[in-house]
Formats: C-alpha cells, structure tokens, sequence
C-alpha cells in the first residue's frame, strides 16, 4: 500500500511542478540581472525531479503511520504553496508577490519537516533538501528583485 | 487539534483559491459565447468559500481518525489539481487543457471523497457539494470550449 501512497503524493507533487513547464522563464526571464551565483536553468528540473521524490517518500511513509494528522495537513498546504509560485512569478511576473509566496513555502515546508520528523524520523530527513532548495530559490528571487528594480511588476507582455 | 488541522487544510484550499483573484477572468472571459445556464459571476467566490469550509472540515476528520493514509494522499492530489485549473484557464487562457485538469481534479475529488468516507462517513459527505461544483465547472469549460472554436487556446493578450 505504501506504493499506492507514494503514486498519489508524487502525482500531487508532479501536478504542482507541472506550473514550470505552462509558465516557462522565458525571455523576461532571460533579460533581467541575475546574481552571480544563480543556479543553470538546467539544474531546476533535476533538481525538482529529486525533490518531488524525496516528498512524495516522505509522505507515504506518514500515511502509513499513526498519530500523522499534522504532517498530512502540513503536506497539502507546502504542496499548495509549491504550485503557486511559479504562475505568481513567471505568469504573472510579480516578483514582489512570489517572495511572499516563497516565505510562505519556505514556512510551510519547515513546519512540515518537523511533523514529518515527529511521525517517521526519515520522512523528516528526506524534506531537508528540499527546505534547503527553497531557501536557495528564496534568496534567488530577493536577489532578482533587488537587481531589477524597473522590472517589479512588471505587466504581462513578453 | 482538530481546530489546528482544519486551519491548515483551510490554509491550503486559500493557497489554491487565491489564484482566483491572481488570474481573474476579465475581457478575455467575458467576450467568450456561454450557455444560458452559466452560473452568475459572483456566485463562484461563494460557493469555493462554502466548498473550503467542507473540505477543510473533512480533512482535519480525517487527519484524527485512524487509517488515514489513502484519504490523506488523495486531500492533497485534488488540492495541487485544483491550485492548477485557474492558471491554465484564466492565465494561458487554454479551454483544451483547463479542461483536462478538470477531469483529472473531478478524479481526484471523486477518490478523496470514497476514501474520506472509508475513514469517516462525515468527512466523505462533506466532499459531495465540491464533487457536484467541479461537475457543474467541467460541463461549463466543455461547453465553453465547444462554443467558441476559435478562442480554443488563445495567446495571452487582453
């Protein structure tokens, strides 16, 4: 049943990533100054792919476990969050308000991480990437709206 | 507890629900060809504001029962599918692919609630107003679609 579990959470996990690929960075994307340090656009989907299936894991193994009520709710609202960035961002190119999606993520995933943690020590373990990535996106998308001051909210045209 | 659980589902039916107000339907929508039975425009903030109420109720149900696990994993598959319907519709203004969203969000919604009434029957009840909306929400985008074979997938320009 475990397998089960993990289909369904991979599945809402691919659901919300799937925004990447309707809402590609494109050449908005590309114009705007970005810090020195910012990931290659390929690592993005990898990186996300490894992620997806660290959650979904971690997920499954809280289903099938006892006393998993506040991780299961924390998981739908991080997964909630997760898919909502991206047609913040690069639909609506609002960077302002996709920073304040990502403290919400970035919120919401740690609180999932320690429920997870108290339930199954390694669901816990197996979000800390994750938490880790979405503090890395965080400090990208604070940075590209430091260096991009014009562009804030930019309409949506291309 | 089951106060901390229902705010968190209520929390992440928000999280889906604000792409409502981030991608509004404006004059794209409203030169579309509707049928006559299209429900009234305000009608749709109240009816997803009921419907948050029910599904946040019956996840945190859910969250204290026991054997949660299928229940769980499918509450957060319809609310990653249902964050996903707005942007694709009202955001790339895709009709074809709004709509498969929808028949996998009615998939989805219709599994969570069998699952939900496996756990408990309260919690599966609650469940069906939503499964009724997404039905009437999937004959309208299909009759939409079918309506206006021109605007099937329109760029992204007021």
């Amino acid at each position: 049943m475990i397998w089960v579990y993990f289909a369904i959470f991979l599945a809402a996990c691919f659901a919300a990533g799937s925004t990447g690929g309707l809402f590609p960075p494109g050449a908005w994307y590309k114009r705007l100054n970005k810090p020195s340090w910012t990931p290659p656009n390929w690592l993005f989907p990898v990186a996300w792919t490894t992620l997806y299936i660290c959650m979904a894991t971690a997920g499954a193994r809280a289903a099938i476990s006892p006393d998993n009520g506040l991780a299961m709710a924390l998981w739908s609202l991080q997964i909630a969050l997760n898919g909502l960035w991206t047609p913040v961002f690069f639909g609506l190119r609002n960077m302002r308000l996709g920073l304040i999606v990502l403290v919400g993520l970035w919120v919401s995933v740690a609180a999932t991480m320690v429920a997870l943690w108290m339930v199954d020590w390694l669901a816990g373990a197996l979000f800390i990437p994750y938490l880790v990535w979405v503090s890395v996106a965080g400090a990208l998308n604070l940075s590209v709206l430091r260096l991009n001051p014009d562009a804030a909210a930019a309409p949506s045209e291309s």
